[in-house]
């Protein structure tokens, strides 16, 4: 039993995406046998990507799942991804809770009701969940839980109240597993960076001024964004050496992301 | 124009209550003709705390309001709140957000899907709300957040996940207001020590045995419990100075808690 289990959530695009392909690539990660399940909101997006996938490590066993974090079905269709999971068949396995929304763009105090609360209902709540469920599924394997996070989980980004808080609050959720369970379960918030990604050009577009939307587009104008492989593929050297504090933070930047 | 206006919610019980008696007697915090608004589940223990509050001090305006965070009326009722209110009468106000719940105590894994959905929605979704309202509603007078926060805002403490990451996206919020708003809005998280209250009984009889335990026991044990009119007073004394840093954290027991 040398075979490994991954769920990339939010695979479809930007980082996520990045991810799933850099991770294929890992003999280390996904020993031949091993399985790779990828989620996103869209139904032939998210089949094209197993596709494409397959194609890169036929020796794979690539499976999607539509997963929409927004929908208010989302408790039954996370218990129905593990229901046909069988968590006892891999050596180590790994949840990457990537998917997520950056919420509204202006200060905290506009955000009403039906914002703040579906904010945290599909960013926190569901993750939180998902993570449950992995957890209580995957005993029998070495778990292993990475939390893309950002640095707006350590520090606040203007104009971005929503997203600072649930990445507060998701950073804390890994350092919580990481805490109760020693190393038991592994877990790990990764900071990827300010990537070029779709998520970047929206904030580039619709942050209002200030000193952050300077900032962002100065690194795009500089041509200094992080192209999501590179920032990937640093990821998935720190996963492959496994040489991090349980429940630490890394930055993309960071001196000790390897 | 020298009264001022605070709100300070779940004011019925354990530090919350302290914080209101301590402020009644800040003649710098609640000037004569000032307004003391009090929140709290309980309509009849809401009734008798304004009244043993307007015995300490008749020349305050004290009013009680029944607001249950965990309500699926609590939307309409913070707008009600707010319109009862007139913003424009005052030289300060004061938001102070300490109304909350532990949540379950135990792995985090353990907890279902309606306890976390029930458990973001009662503690920090409603906490960003009203404090949106407040924000709104007192624009002309200089405003002020307090969020009765934790060392569990910055630290995970085993078994008491859901609390830990509430505690860690509020401490963000108030980092977020005083990031966006510089010295026009000053917020603090304020770690009001572990303290004689029911709080701190329901955590020491249900917590888990651990090293948290084990430590609530000994804190109990040696008598070294904070009084909640103790740690009420040095918030008081800090909001009277008014030195801290916008937006930062201070613990009953850090040097800089003036």
């Amino acid at each position: 039993m040398n075979k490994n289990w991954v769920l990339v959530t939010g695979a479809t695009r930007g980082f996520g995406r990045a991810l799933a392909f850099e991770w294929i690539r890992s003999l280390k990660l996904l020993p031949d046998g091993s399985k790779l399940l990828v989620t996103g909101r869209d139904e032939s997006k998210v089949s094209q990507l197993v596709e494409e996938l397959l194609e890169k490590r036929p020796q794979v066993l690539v499976a999607g799942k539509v997963l929409d974090l927004n929908s208010s079905l989302i408790e039954s269709d996370i218990n129905s991804l593990f229901q046909q999971e069988e968590g006892n068949n891999y050596a180590c396995s790994y949840l990457v809770n990537n998917a997520g929304t950056l919420g509204p763009l202006g200060p905290l105090e506009d955000c009403d009701w039906k914002t703040i609360s579906c904010y945290f209902y599909e960013n926190v709540v569901t993750t939180v969940y998902l993570t449950n469920q992995y957890i209580r599924s995957f005993g029998n394997s070495f778990r292993h839980v990475i939390h893309i996070s950002s640095l707006a989980g350590i520090e606040p980004l203007e104009y971005c109240g929503l997203y600072c808080m649930g990445k507060a609050a998701k950073n804390m959720q890994m350092r919580m597993i990481a805490c109760e369970h020693k190393n038991d379960i592994r877990t790990l918030n990764y900071a990827p960076g300010p990537m070029e990604t779709d998520m970047q050009t929206h904030l580039r577009d619709n942050l209002p001024s200030g000193p952050l939307k300077t900032q962002m587009v100065e690194l795009w104008k500089r041509g200094q964004l992080v192209a999501p492989s590179e920032s990937a593929r640093k990821l998935i050297g720190i996963l492959e050496t496994g040489r991090y504090e349980n429940g630490t933070h890394i930055d993309f930047y960071s001196d000790n992301a390897c």
